[in-house]
């Protein structure tokens, strides 16, 4: 924010605002919205059209006080009558006494912001699919290089004759050991040298970092420090954000973390969030959203490792394209404009620090290159990750996030197309999803004639919620024991796990007495409706790029499936509901979070990185909004598991 | 200085100083000296020994209050009587009242502190021996190729099919029109890129700066700004500070200014420069001072030219080693201590705001390579700018300045020392010793036995004190006259021009009615005692390194002179006290201030920083205090012109 409209807004009067049930008080300035007051008080509101008063969803409700909104249709009469207004349309003109109505809450399960805020802490899980902390990963392709290293220096200290310079001294004994010429780009670790070469005896450690084609000293340190060097590895979905510790010298994971992205407070879709970035606090909003995850996260890992802030010296970032423009700060604005053009994909490697980043100050970041708008660098790290790009053989990899990315090559071409899936098997958008952590309903089975339902959770806990692996289960089961139909509609039969609810018909996986939270778990038609269009536009995307290359699914070898799903994925049910093409079981393999092991091998592998950037330069983009056949393919799969059978010979 | 110490002390009680004559008050902290409390209030006291308390230059008196000092052999039984102090060593224990004595000013010719500021200011004037404005400098051996340029740069709008970045899309319109590949180091200019090009409808200027090895993106701004570029290429020496600025599309230099160096008031050399910066406050002041300096010149430059700061993208500074360091704030502590060893001599290009000079915040500093702790880049700015580095014949170079540098070579070999030769000949530590600015007697006469003197002042104005030139004449014209002997001893004769002051004998050269300082102007004995060891130090460094190399002076093709004394220097009388060796005078070349015109090469030339650098790491250096021959060649010159007439046939 420019300094002078900070200064102007300081003179501004203030009122002071009050929400329940929380409690809690905010000061803010005339005319801010309730919504931006609820985000200076740290409360969260639903908001998924980005503050543009359409969806609906922040709906409050005015004790006392006086404000000034915008009229909108998404408020009844009767609710006119109450109270009610939507928090991102109300202007403050008064000190306020307001209510947040349980459905507004971000969560949709209608936890109170104390239960919420728990989670938020608590959700920093241990992803199942993740491996275990304590593995040293295979070396794979990639030989050991990381991005940083520490190297411990006995320097001989100057002769009389000599005059050569202290910094002189060091980078050629760095260029001895290390046969690198190093750089500097900045005066920080200069002014002290000398005293610093001195007082160590001209014993000292310097961390090494590589940003692009140089190498830079983060840092100098006195004594043998290089038995401590970190990295960590991120990967920023638009639902979840996902972190890893590393050890840098024994390339062992420490540990990893997931949690939920704070930003969907903001919106849940990329699109909503970009329109919220439209100035520079809404951006910063999401900028800082964003970071706290990410730095809540390095905390828990480095405090539960024992490890110090300071002896983390790079971070490694892979997320879609809209996701690295918020965390950088940089404009979003016309990722979403025709003809959807990034202001970059191919990020120079940054300071960390100047994205607030928490490790050590002189630190870097590099973020993984992406190939265009609506494929990011969370996609080139899956490639990286999976093995596509050598491949001899034709693959596919099928990333199942937010947005759906599909990519189809092998090392002599590689094409991708973005469907944007929706969040629906993230567990977002769903009544009652979930990320796949601790108490996550991950595999189903639903008997036919009874309806009786067995399910298993992550971590053997009371059920907390349904994953994705559990949907893909229960729409399997459902259709295979007649509770649905092709289309998804919920049969209409007396049955006490059949009834009607806000949303049309619901099914219940566990009743009250079951369940960890104390309310029935359900899937509603409108659940099924949103997991069938994501389902949907997966598959559109995969036909799509095998018709556009004129090729045949039956060319290809390897199908590598991305997600948050966790190994725990039905493939035959996957199959069922169409949501994968039907090929025989041995032709996938799930990688998992393979944006975030990607990220990880770029860290451990300057060589990785480099192969990213080929990857995200020889990537070609299929867009498909401008491809006339794309939109008969996505109605052709509204169905459970196509209009086509002949393409499901296994179902059919 | 780290933020924990900073709160320390706001915690600490404040007392009041106030200073008179000024009338200027300052709050300090409990044990802070006076002169530190002076510094505050922007007063200037006389300190040349780093506040050691050992100088005695910096007396006041107390009028008021309680203090704890030091014990000093400097201070007489009837000065304590007084209440006299040594500022530097006396600690402030309550609310003080301080005078200030006249002799204590930093101006010797006893000036208030209000003349002294007034003079500071005026004192940017314009060197004469410097190209006049408006000279647009032969391109010489370095084609134009300017450290910064910006680029106009019109970019074709992404079509639909197109899936490159804004960020790519500028790289490669950069790299056509400019046959180079461009690199960031940080999102600054990435941020509002998207919404930047579009509303100036892809039609941008790019500035680029040469880095070390690369080039960088300092900015990006909308529509043609390319015709406003500008550079600045400053001399920081330790008496004078000087900066030109020059446009670097015309290759114009559009101004120059030159004025003391504020550092002065912590000591007049380098020596008890480092003693002061033995912690960070200490070397924080001596940062900011010469900070001051340049900062002054660029806002006086600037506004005289109509040249917005913005505009200038790129500074170029020459100093020696320890002006750079204290430039830089690197510690500067071991360039004094043996082995003599200089934090560093190449600089890697850096943020000209991170050592806070004013001009574009993206524009960068290059600072000229230097060889060793005394010889600094200006030596090699100088060798640069005569042209030493490529001559087929032998050649040398005398920069007289505070320190005297000497280089010996030619394109095969350079050999260089220093010869520590005092400020006398930059009027400094002269009783009437001033800048070759306006004012100065450059040019003198004195007629044998009537001792009549005519003289000639830059600018033709009343005499404000001597210059190096003129004092050159005035002890050449006094040996000729009679009117002093070969040891610089003033000859006891009843003359109206000589008498006795406070420091042995005096030769008046104006009386106050003729002056425009209201007082006489003479030269004392002690004046041309350290005019005598100055050029000792001068002829003793040239005679080492010829001897050294096992060479004879007669082999010498061409001598450069380089230093403040302009144009003016009258070779013959330079030659008759002994400063510069008995050679054809055909065989000399002035070259004024070579390490200004070396880094406005430099600035106009990436070709001449490149040969900098090849002429910092070629160039050996020699250590005169290791040669045991150079104490008997110093000491053999403490004669006019030399003990050993043999070798100034032209004067015997």
């Amino acid at each position: 924010m420019p300094s002078g409209r900070r200064q102007q807004r300081c003179c501004l009067k203030k009122f002071k605002i009050t929400f329940y049930p929380d409690n809690k008080s905010v000061e803010v300035e005339k005319d801010k919205t309730i919504l931006s007051a609820a985000i200076s008080a740290g409360l969260y509101i639903n908001s998924s059209c980005a503050g543009e008063g359409v969806c609906g969803r922040c709906k409050v409700i005015l004790r006392k006080g006086e404000v000034l909104s915008q009229s909108s249709g998404r408020i009844t009469a009767e609710e006119k009558k109450r109270g009610v207004y939507l928090a991102c349309i109300t202007q403050v003109l008064s000190d306020l006494e307001v209510e947040i109505p349980v459905e507004s809450r971000l969560n949709l399960e209608g936890l109170t912001q104390e239960e919420v805020n728990a989670r938020m802490k608590k959700d920093y899980t241990e992803p199942e699919d993740i491996e275990p902390a304590g593995k040293v990963p295979s070396e794979g392709d990639f030989p050991f290089s990381p991005l940083s290293r520490k190297v411990y220096l006995k320097l001989s200290p100057p002769a009389a004759e000599e005059k050569m310079s202290d910094l002189e001294r060091l980078e050629r004994r760095i260029s001895q050991a290390e046969k690198i010429s190093v750089k500097h780009t900045c005066l920080s670790n200069i002014k002290s040298l000398g005293e610093l070469l001195r007082s160590s005896d001209w014993k000292v450690t310097a961390a090494l970092g590589r940003r692009d084609d140089f190498t830079e000293i983060l840092f100098i340190e006195p004594q043998n420090t290089s038995g401590k060097n970190f990295g960590v590895a991120f990967d920023i979905g638009t639902t979840t954000v996902s972190g890893q510790l590393v050890d840098l010298n024994s390339r062992k994971v420490l540990g990893t973390k997931a949690t939920y992205n704070k930003q969907a407070q903001f919106g849940s879709d990329v699109i909503t969030r970009i329109m919220y970035a439209k100035d520079t606090e809404g951006l910063e909003d999401l900028h800082r959203a964003v970071v706290a995850d990410m730095n809540e996260m390095i905390l828990e890992l480095a405090a539960e490792h024992g490890v110090d802030l300071n002896d983390v010296t790079y971070a490694v970032c892979a997320g879609n394209t809209t996701m690295i423009h918020l965390l950088l700060r940089v404009d979003p604005t016309y990722i979403r404009k025709e003809p959807y053009i990034p202001t970059l994909n191919f990020v120079p490697v940054l300071r960390a620090s100047e994205v607030e980043l928490r490790i050590n100050p002189r630190g870097l970041l590099y973020c993984v290159p992406g190939v265009a708008s609506y494929v990011g660098g969370d996609v080139t790290a899956g490639v990286i990750s999976s093995g596509l790009f050598k491949q001899p053989h034709l693959g596919i990899l099928i990333d199942i996030g937010t947005n759906g990315e599909v990519v189809l090559g092998n090392r002599d071409f590689l094409i991708s197309c973005a469907a944007s899936a929706g969040p629906a098997f993230e567990g977002s958008g769903v009544s009652c999803g979930m990320r796949a952590s601790k108490g996550a309903i991950q595999k189903v089975k639903i008997k036919p004639v009874s309806f009786d339902v067995s399910y298993s959770t992550m971590g053997s806990l009371k059920p907390l919620g349904i994953c994705g692996s559990g949907y893909i289960d229960i729409i399997a089961q459902m259709l295979n024991a007649g509770v649905i139909d092709k289309g998804g509609k919920i049969k209409d039969a007396a049955h006490k796990r059949i009834r009607l609810g806000d949303e049309g018909r619901e099914f219940v996986i566990a009743d009250k007495q079951a369940s960890g939270t104390g309310k029935d778990i359900v899937i509603t038609e409108s659940d099924i409706e949103n997991l069938k269009r994501a389902k949907a536009a997966i598959y559109a995307g995969v036909s799509m790029l095998v018709r556009h290359m004129e090729l045949d699914l039956s060319r290809v070898e390897r199908v590598f499936i991305a997600g948050g799903f966790g190994t725990y994925l039905d493939m035959e049910n996957a199959i069922r509901i169409g949501l994968l093409p039907d090929m025989p079981k041995n032709k996938f393999v799930f990688i998992g979070n393979s944006s975030l092991s990607g990220s990880r091998e770029m860290l451990l592998s300057s060589r990785a990185a480099d192969t990213a950037a080929d990857v995200a330069r020889k990537m070609t983009y299929l867009e498909l909004s401008s491809e006339p056949l794309y939109m008969d393919e996505y109605m052709a799969a509204l169905f459970f598991p196509h209009t086509d059978l002949e393409r499901f010979p296994s179902v059919k």
